[in-house]
């Protein structure tokens, strides 16, 4: 089997699959010296990695016949009562059973699931421009069709999305439309929340035209300033929305841990295609979140957690307005989460910037990976989450050096 | 979203998902007092539980950084070079590379990447009849066309599989041939081994033809009697074969680590389709496989775990010689692994009697599950490995009165 006739033997999804952008850059940010705003990485400083370590010995010696034997798929029943918990403690939601929830190997897993369950090569799913790169992966692999909503500063452009349905109504393909992924708070990348109006009046299309609504929100509990509106799915409820979580931002993404939270038929369509992807997550990191959150308050802990990134983001933004502001670089500040989304003025290609960005040792993602169907733009996401909060300054001036050179190369 | 419209909404793997067998089964199997053969769970009894809760303590206060982070799709780097060492002790094969090895969650999701980046709907894949269910649940999930090549006591029917290759030679459909499954020691349900002879004749027509082979190798390690013959793996090279291998049964299921080995142009996009189901997997658990691997030898540790089964073996084949023989039911006996294959008498339908069986309290599973497109079967698959060694009698005296039952009723 010479590489050619290995090429042969693959399937359409064998032949379309090809390396993320991200991917490529992570690799030249491991470069000693670079300071990355690239990836999504919390902070390991803040995982609780003494009383984690203290719980897997514990559930290891003593549990051994659950967290090293083949558990459910459904995941650990005693994860599922705490996180039951947990949805009524941070986000006020109440009506969720064990039933209701799915455990999953991160949320890309819960994405590539509700893929596999619901998109074919002729249906529509609707998402947000930009939109978070994890799930356009996920989809991608159905090859469904995309329709990209504008973002605005308080979310969804909702006009847009209403003059699409209407088109799609009229031309009788408004069925074949799956459903909405939007992350409407604190959105990956482009940092907005979606209002509550907006929150309300998305919610009323979706019902009108009958479109799920799949509500990705792995950064709902991580707000600096005021909490974010209601969700989605507490807006709506099950009957409507499909909501995905995770503890990869707010507990440690080692244990990759997502949920599914969804109406129980769908939940059991959603387990059997877990099972034939790998018949089941992990016993061990399920109960050692599990197990965590029994002994320690997750709340408490959230607090400190939103102070470091709280301070992380200031220092970022104070930057910024030293350094990048001079060169008309605008952007929105986000009021939680992880990311920033800058737009550089007309003419800057940030795809093409790297290259300097490479020489000058510093890293971001730049707007076209989150993108369907651009060519290229002047925007790129900044994460201040994963570099020390004393070279966040030093990286932001280098990204002003980038903006300089490249201004120079290209007389802008 | 009521249940109709929810339905609507599904893809053609949504509206083809159905719950397995097994795992109807197993919730059965959950009865106080039930003695299950039915699924493949290795004793936890054998896990090196003490051993692997002070390193988990360990690796998660000192290594958090890495254990508790994102990690690269790839997978652990030192677990990978523990593994390539394993691979030399074990089955003297010596040349792979970190660069020819993806850590999967698990075999199953090593199969469902597989199916993912060779298969569509028009391919043929060719597998064992019997053949392990997970496989079968993996590849279904891609519609291909299945081919189903009967296992005798040496394995697999080359006469016959050269018979369906020529022909599809012939009708100019070969190509569509993507890859040949196969579980060809101590396989998973029929407990066969495939002689060296019949391991040369499929390499040989797999290069006629120029088709992959996939060999899933979970139960080489754990032979009884002698060692059985090289692998295809270690016989035709990675031109031709794809490995998988898992920690599963030689370690514990609980961390869920798998392994393709393959030409680094196949791992390059099986890693594309594990980022894109989801991004990686945990980098605690995999790290605390190698560190195990690192501080105990393996090869000491597995034959305790062998000598435990191999006992266990013993004992059913002695219940079954006494209880089931005199009702004229056959079997081979497994010279390793998990699973003892049994055939009734003609007139007997294990799927049938499984509501007699569920009365008496003992579980197998009917060997309809691991057969394609079969209506009713005679056959079922005993495992040995979970149910302490002081019940298989018992145990199997249930099955006879299962059979008498059954025999009075059908007036057999």
């Amino acid at each position: 089997m010479v590489t050619g006739i290995f090429e042969e033997k693959l399937s359409k999804i064998g032949k379309n699959l090809k390396s993320s952008l991200i991917r490529d850059l992570l690799k030249y940010a491991q470069i000693p010296g670079a300071i990355s705003f690239g990836g999504g990485a919390p902070d390991p400083e803040t995982f609780p990695s003494k009383e984690l370590g203290e719980i897997a010995k514990e559930i290891l010696e003593n549990e051994y016949k659950f967290t090293l034997q083949y558990i459910p798929t459904e995941g650990d029943e005693e994860l599922k009562e705490e996180f039951i918990k947990l949805l009524d403690r941070i986000y006020g939601i109440t009506d969720v059973a064990k039933k209701n929830l799915l455990m999953t190997t991160g949320s890309q897993q819960a994405l590539d699931i509700l893929a596999r369950i619901f998109l074919d090569e002729d249906s529509y799913v609707i998402v947000e421009s930009p939109s978070y790169l994890g799930a356009l992966n996920a989809f991608y692999v159905s090859f469904p069709k995309f329709i990209a909503i504008p973002l605005e500063k308080d979310g969804m452009d909702i006009n847009y999305l209403e003059k699409v349905l209407k088109d799609l109504d009229e031309k009788g393909e408004i069925e074949k439309v799956k459903f909405i992924y939007t992350v409407p708070t604190f959105q990956n990348p482009a940092g907005v929340t979606m209002s509550l109006e907006k929150r309300k009046a998305l919610i009323e299309l979706a019902e009108k035209y009958d479109i799920i609504i799949v509500e990705d929100d792995p950064y709902g509990a991580l707000y600096f300033d005021e909490t974010p509106p209601d969700s989605l799915y507490k807006l709506a409820g099950k009957e409507r929305v499909i909501l995905l979580n995770t503890f990869s931002k707010i507990l440690t993404p080692g244990l990759r841990i997502g949920v599914i939270i969804a109406d129980e038929n769908i939940i059991s369509k959603a387990v059997m295609a877990k099972q034939s992807a790998d018949l089941c997550s992990s016993g061990l990191t399920q109960r050692l979140a599990a197990r965590f959150l029994k002994k320690y308050d997750l709340l408490d802990y959230l607090k400190s957690i939103r102070a470091v990134y709280k301070e992380k983001r200031d220092i970022m933004i104070e930057a910024m307005e030293e350094h990048l502001k001079p060169y008309g670089v605008t952007w929105n500040k986000p009021g939680g989460g992880l990311f920033i989304w800058i737009e550089l003025p007309e003419g800057y290609d940030t795809m093409e910037m790297l290259d300097i960005a490479k020489e000058k040792l510093v890293f971001y993602i730049p707007g076209k990976a989150f993108l369907v169907d651009v060519e290229k733009s002047s925007t790129a996401r900044l994460s201040f989450c994963l570099p020390p909060k004393e070279v966040i300054p030093e990286g932001i001036k280098r990204l002003a050096e980038v903006i300089e050179e490249y201004k120079k190369e290209k007389g802008l």
